[in-house]
């Protein structure tokens, strides 16, 4: 940890990893979007490990969900976009695929959200964008966010680059993020260590991190 | 409606007032809000005036909730703001009066929101803040909204002044309002007449130019 | 001070008033600003003297400026508000009045920015709306930011408003503001008030304060 | 073209390129940054053809500048991104190579912009982070924004995924956008194909297409 007018900057996963400072995101873990991957149980197996480790932490955690609007009130670009993943011509050919309230728009029940848990909605990409988590995070003066879920190279990359942009430490574990195209997911995270705002680590160096085991400190640091 | 490169630029309440342009937002009518008004229902049944000749005309209809985190995940402007609202002094003693998923979050049940229609939360005043809101106007080319609900001098004025700030061009039903201080509800009226970007009506108006009735619309003359 | 979770909520207008945590917000002291108001030369002065406190104290400085667009790039909200404040009823008529790199554009010289002072541009009334003040105040671990400057009425109030709306805690030095219509301005100081999340103090309070003299604290206290 | 609700939605790039509906962005071409390429001058050449052909359009144009705050104002993510790309180890040894007011921010001599233009200073990697440019596009009812300028794997792959969650529709003119590190820019152009909001184009087809060559649209044609 160096420091900089009274700053506190850091150098190391180790340096961020505390609840003090520490939140963590888990990602559009919904049971529409989870059960669109090969190995949804899987992901969601390694997304618990995490948040176990968080939750015994005291880390404080918060779930984002994708949000569909009715065709009724979609605009240009939702309906572009709708026409793009669902691989249609005709603009009157689209659905809604997470509208709120329906059974793919929920959490899966494995990860069940606590009372003491937030649940954050969104229509973008970057969870960040057109929702409060930004404002939540620094509001509790919160500087890094470890980030796992749900996809890769869809939402999650979009959300650690705008979360550094937002002057947040991004904190990626790899191994308990899924995929839907497991080459575009490499890209991303290819993108994400050459750019150099992000941490890249994996479920064993946080969760031990996160269970105050020092010695694995050292493993973890990257910028 | 004059007109600049190409732009259309509204004079009057009447060349906004169209489907195509504008959208109704229904702010923070829950139960656990219009419970606290004196004038609760009457507040209800002035809303849902112009909810109906909205959906009658085919208008975008948006509802907002006023969110609360748990305490646990409460930062520093949110506790000083329970503190102030619950008249408290000590931090201790603050609770979280809008949970999700709790009774009093949920929008009352006289407006119950259509399966056509959007619902946002949000913990801030303004509710462009934090939410999807103003992309999802945007997005459908929505250039003004007409808004009603609760409460005038809370978080109605700083919608209106935000949504100015990104653009839009408020349109306040100041008689589809409810307040909790009617002297401050006053004070943010004289406010935004002053500002002069918001254009301030009243149910009668609206819903006749809502209904076609052009003769209404020089009535609604402002800026 | 009081504490949750280990977060410190501050009480008192000398909880926040200490360089770690409290910044200087100069806002739009510009010259074709400040030379249409009548008692000008005198809110300088004023200004400047919590300038010369903050700048004594280590407090880091951020001057706003407004921007106009030239006419051929103003937009639909652009060209209302032009119109409204320039008293015109044709399009055609509006002017762009702060064109970057035009004298009445620039600061005044009285205040001249120094070296290690930011200076950031922006349309909106708000200097948080499309503007990077909010992430370097953050960035900086700055929760509370006095501000100076004009127009009580036009731009203070809805950039406190919105500051608190992004979670940080607004300043407000009343007789270091100018006004171009005193009844509006009173109107805004009275709403701040009753919102109740800004702290409204005076220059000698809080030039005390930042010099140090612990005893003048109290009469600071505000929520 | 399609249409939904009286929404017009674009099916090819010769749908968007009008100047009631594109806008360009020129991104980042200043003296300190066009500098560092090796091939800054042929950059600057390609970017001037497409300006060239936007300002004989009529397409409103929107310099961005990367801005650097005076090391005093930096906080901890400033300073750890600085820390990265200047290859430093000590926050102490950081420098703002960026300032407001020096010979490298400045743009390029041969990009000059006109009266007519407008130029946005930025502390983020998106042009749409804390900058006014989402606004003004928007104010003007534009929908899509071509992008040129530098670098494409540092600002504008982030500014052409933010823009698309803001609802806009990104047309990248491959071929004048220039890279510091051309596999990692070769990676970006593949992770905007992949993601598929944005438009990606070369400056002959949007140069026929500014021009009014209807035969070369057929050939932009994407999504």
């Amino acid at each position: 940890m160096q420091n900089h007018r009274n700053l506190p900057i850091p150098d190391s996963l180790a340096d961020v990893c505390h609840p003090d400072r520490l939140a963590l995101v888990v990602h559009d873990m919904q049971v529409g979007v989870v059960g669109q991957l090969a190995d949804g149980p899987r992901v969601t197996d390694r997304v618990l490990r995490v948040l176990d480790a968080a939750r015994r932490a005291g880390v404080r955690v918060f779930f984002t969900r994708h949000m569909s609007l009715p065709t009724e009130l979609m605009g240009i670009s939702q309906l572009r976009t709708a026409m793009a993943w669902q691989r249609k011509d005709r603009v009157e050919d689209v659905v809604s695929p997470f509208l709120r309230d329906t059974p793919g728009f929920e959490i899966v029940p494995e990860l069940a959200p606590r009372e003491s848990e937030a649940i954050f909605d969104k229509l973008a990409m970057s969870a960040f964008e057109g929702s409060p988590l930004g404002f939540a995070l620094r509001d509790a003066q919160i500087t890094a966010f470890a980030i796992v879920g749900v996809a890769t190279e869809v939402g999650i990359e979009p959300t650690v680059r705008h979360g550094a942009d937002l002057g947040m430490i991004p904190v990626l574990v790899t191994d308990a993020c899924g995929a839907g195209d497991s080459a575009a997911a490499e890209r991303s995270l290819a993108a994400l260590a050459f750019a150099g705002d992000a941490i890249l680590t994996d479920i064993a160096t946080i969760t031990g991190l996160l269970a105050g085991e020092p010695q694995r400190a050292r493993q973890g640091i990257s910028r």
